[in-house]
């Protein structure tokens, strides 16, 4: 059985397309993963999620951990089994989302405290429990535990974090590898660190590479520096890290973002946007967003997207969905998020497609034209 | 085409199996009809509504009118294509919501003058105006308009306005006639008032068989008088109405309030009680109701109900249902309605299987013996 293989099928530019191979079935890429934070990709059965197109999920483990419990989900047989979900897996390591939704946290160089969202109880996160937790939910994709600081601090105070990172993703490498069997199957990413600093950015980059993983993960992006600033790390990030591996850019994004990122060399994607902004009214489509609240959509009896292939395309019109979402109606969210998943995936085989066949720049312009107007 | 045909084929002491016959499809009696309140039977896409066994569904003039409004509705192709859901669907007349929902009514015998719930504007609802909504609407079985007044008033209130409600059936009658071509494609059926008074009851039945409908509601019972009450009303209600045609009773409700109404000589039902309970975290079962929020469930591996035939209970855990619920997860509403519907479904089929085999009585008794415990 493979445990994790890479291939990748062609390159055009800096642009990869590829297949990941593990156990339990391949992700091709450009990948984007749907988010699924507490055991469930919002507002979607999981057989609906697969319609989409997409080979993997992402859960998130400092959600699991509070609710239900990495013990617990332990003791159902897994998140596999827990929420239905056959195919692959991905989980962070609890670290971005400590620093974002906890309360009273306090960061030593052992790991962090912090107290739960949901009711205030105090917890733990080491390198070696957000290992154990990856474990017990039986993660198929392991992401070393870092420390993501905001990006508008100083030089040192990025330094100093990127460097216990480091440390951490060593801690987390051999806490991973005492794993036994979970460790045969799964496969542990590094995250580079480094803000918007070339320089870090290479010395984190070495020293991943100097402890070695699976995949490495581009870390602390999207976190308010705007696409500007975050393509111009993306323009030396990627190719810091080893060409024969995954390079996996964390929580992002639009999708036009995604076609800035895997021009620069990126191969796998998270983001909670397009399910996130589907239960709030907002559509992606091959000519931009659409506000399903807007009131200009309200007789429109045509689809999403004339293009899309997507089942809420196929049979509602913008004026069922206008109603939907302005009373309220689960449906609404339902359908909106099937659209939106489904066009990311869509959107990623256009770029599979257009990378295979060597007109990656062209496909680029044409949806930059189309999408963004410009 | 035949518009409406109603065929009893076996009855069992009062208990009685049938089908109606319409232009979109066939009703199996006894029937249960999901409320379908905005255009979306809430949490379920309308194949999924129908995979439960659901061969029609209802709609409600009062929040249709409101949002997205009749005439759009009309504009849009109909109530049927705007939503999906190519099989017949009922609509209420808008009477009882206007009483139990909206603001600033003033009833005359014209008919009734309201605020919207939703944005407070001021609208007019009479027999002609609700007969015409439903006709915009492209209902198939529209209801005839008519006061619900609260059921432990004088009897003096409730014989003034049951005989309101009669001359309102009148002009009903008459609205619907003129309709033109949904005339003669939709049945129109009455509704008897009269609270809990035989003589009353008899009263109102008989002016509705005068009038002449296709179908006879029970209306003004389910309105907190308790099921003892209702069950001596439906006594002798069911057989003051034309055994000829379907009898439905609006609003109602439990399972052994289903089974004791049928057992009674009721056809068709409607209520929110299976998707509202299911979204919030009630699955019925045959054993019983179950709050799914209770912690017992938390490791609990097995489904809702082993007798059960519905996805959810294929599929998912009690303990991930559980999780879903207490996270506030859209999934938890979807999975929890889409049992509690199948499970009414179930119920109304074993039913009708329990009165063509002449064994309702048994059934019954069994029914009662596992779900109540007595």
């Amino acid at each position: 059985m493979t445990r994790f293989a890479f291939s990748i099928h062609a390159t055009d530019g800096k642009a990869r397309t590829g297949t990941i191979q593990m156990r339990r079935g391949e992700i091709r890429t450009p990948a984007f993963m749907p988010v699924g934070t507490a055991a469930t990709v919002k507002a979607m059965k999981p057989e609906a999620v697969r319609a989409t197109g997409a080979d993997i999920i992402l859960g998130n483990t400092y959600h699991l951990m509070l609710r239900p419990g990495a013990e617990r989900v332990a003791r159902l047989g897994g998140l596999h089994k827990f929420m239905n979900w056959s195919r692959p897996i991905l989980t962070d390591s609890g670290g971005y989302q400590v620093m974002s939704l906890s309360d009273l946290r306090k960061i030593t160089e052992e790991g962090v405290t912090f107290a739960s969202h949901i009711d205030g109880s105090r917890h733990n996160l080491t390198p070696e429990r957000s290992m154990e937790i990856q474990r017990l939910l039986g993660s198929d994709i392991v992401m070393a535990f870092d420390e993501c600081p905001r990006a508008d601090q100083d030089r040192d105070v990025i330094a100093r974090s990127m460097e216990m990172s480091m440390r951490w993703a060593k801690r987390s490498r051999d806490a991973f590898d005492s794993g036994g069997e979970h460790a045969e199957d799964a496969a542990l990413f590094g995250i580079q660190q480094g803000a918007l600093d070339q320089g870090l950015r290479q010395n984190s980059a070495d020293a991943l590479r100097d402890i070695g993983f699976d995949g490495y993960a581009i870390g602390g992006l999207a976190v308010g520096e705007g696409q500007e600033a975050m393509f111009a790390t993306l323009d030396f990030a990627p190719g810091q890290l080893p060409a024969d591996r995954p390079r996996y850019l964390m929580g992002v994004g639009k999708p036009d973002d995604l076609i800035g990122a895997v021009e620069r060399g990126v191969d796998m994607f998270d983001c909670v946007l397009p399910s996130r902004s589907g239960r709030n009214g907002q559509a992606f489509t091959w000519t931009g967003p659409l506000n399903l609240r807007n009131a200009k959509h309200a007789e429109d009896t045509g689809p999403l997207d004339p293009r899309c292939i997507c089942p809420t395309c196929a049979t509602y019109s913008r004026a069922y969905l206008h109603h939907l979402i302005k009373a309220g109606e689960i449906l609404g969210a339902v359908l909106m998020t099937e659209h939106n998943l489904s066009f990311y995936q869509q959107l990623m085989q256009a770029m599979r497609d257009a990378i295979g066949a060597g007109r990656f720049a062209q496909f680029a312009a044409d949806f930059r034209r189309d999408y963004l107007g410009r």
